[in-house]
């Protein structure tokens, strides 16, 4: 999905939710564990339920690989089903924090990007920018393919490296500014935790009209209300994250009812949001 | 393997090579592709031939997961060999690159050290330091078990922002210093690359007794000499990795035999330079 469509997608669903799927074998509905794969019977059944609310979808990688060959089962016939299902409708993202030397890369790019070789077809990854420019370049080398680099995080370890300064310029504003030499609007997003909106402001200022991806909405703290506040672009120029919010909103026979329910409220306050 | 067992195996072996198994289709002996299974295959005969001159082996999960669900079968079945034939005999590193929020990284976690979630069983992980504290405080939750974290790695990316300085301190000493506060001796190595052998002088200063896994020698550039000169401990100290001029010295029938005459070669090298 181009970053055209992936604005009119925004507009016409009145909606700029991605729906993370970080689904757990110990938190998903018990009735579903006697399914042949109860990972993918529950991930059918949230998109199902969920579809004309997301702009997006987010499989977090750790989920499937935690469960060996058959996460990874699971995660192929999720994006296949998804685009299968729901063709064009949805921007895919591999939330799979990657990076690494060049060579490297290009395979981690071809698993996510390269349904012949891996069988995935995602539109997006989420790439780690430690290792530097050769580690997130050959992501980029996938025509109408997106990186979703890593900027300023959500969780409390933000602190630790991200914030660390050099003549007044923090790590993630390096980030930000060296990246956008490397890729651009069409084909980077950046990721900013929903729990540090206040900084939207100073990413808005070198991110310029970049798509953000922004998680921690829900069970980690964040208020979309500020985050819209503070880094929405006329474009909207931004993807807000829930996962556990909507994904865990019951344990019980109508949890993806209960998801479509959860989902609608935050597509409803997105929706009054949208200039 | 803990490491004073990890300690005894280098000096009985004589060695401390660490073979990346960066296991690529389009580079392994023509010969092989008609087996069921030609990256284990060619994994198995890798391990055969060089059991008893590597201390450690290293498969790069980018060029399993390039292949999908058939590549994550590989992977497994490649330590699932590692481990059943020659028991207690390696130390086994899982080069992923992981890193994620607290309740993220547990899931990498599982993947890649409980065997009875994941079919895997690896004695390592490598994990960018991006996120900070949470996100690497979840793999040292596994008694026995060992991460890997990214300090100054051997690519020309590294410079830009693992040089980036803060009152004099350099993101990458920065990162040890703090990472030496969440993990200890026996279960945390930092990678540092040989391209950058001169500068292991520096972090050896801050990393103390900790192992360091050396990437970097041969295809990429890196000297032996030079890394055993700035980085060898008393304890030898040093995992040096060496994957392309091993795995792919031949592309004939010959290319187990070929392996293990470059293999030999590092391995006597090693032998000379420890103390």
């Amino acid at each position: 999905m181009n970053r055209d469509k992936l604005i009119s997608t925004i507009y016409s669903k009145r909606s700029f939710l991605c729906i993370g799927l970080d689904t757990d074998l110990s938190k998903i509905p018990p009735h579903l564990l006697t399914a042949a794969d109860p990972v993918f019977e529950f991930n059918k059944a949230i998109i199902d339920a969920t579809h004309d609310l997301a702009v997006a979808y987010k499989p977090n990688l750790a989920f499937y690989e935690c469960n060996g060959v058959k996460g990874w089962i699971s995660l192929t016939k999720t994006i296949q089903y998804l685009n299968a299902a729901y063709p064009g409708q949805h921007f895919t993202i591999a939330d799979a924090k990657r990076g690494d030397i060049g060579n490297t890369s290009q395979q981690y790019a071809r698993a996510m990007f390269d349904p012949a070789s891996s069988g995935l077809d995602f539109d997006a990854v989420t790439v780690a920018p430690y290792m530097g420019e050769d580690s997130v370049k050959p992501f980029l080398s996938y025509p109408g393919k997106w990186i979703v680099l890593l900027a300023l995080t959500s969780n409390k370890g933000a602190a630790d490296f991200q914030f660390f300064s050099s003549s007044g310029t923090r790590l993630f504003e390096q980030v930000l500014s060296r990246a956008r030499d490397w890729g651009n609007k069409e084909n980077m997003m950046f990721v900013v935790g929903a729990t540090k909106a206040e900084m939207l402001t100073d990413v808005r200022r070198i991110a310029g009209d970049h798509f953000l991806l922004v998680p921690g909405v829900g069970a980690q703290g964040g208020s979309l209300q500020e985050v819209a506040r503070h880094g929405m672009t006329k474009e909207c120029g931004l993807l807000v994250n829930s996962s556990r919010n909507i994904i865990y909103a019951s344990s019980g026979e109508d949890f993806a009812q209960k998801a479509r329910a959860e989902a609608l409220n935050l597509q409803q306050e997105m929706a009054s949001l949208l200039r």
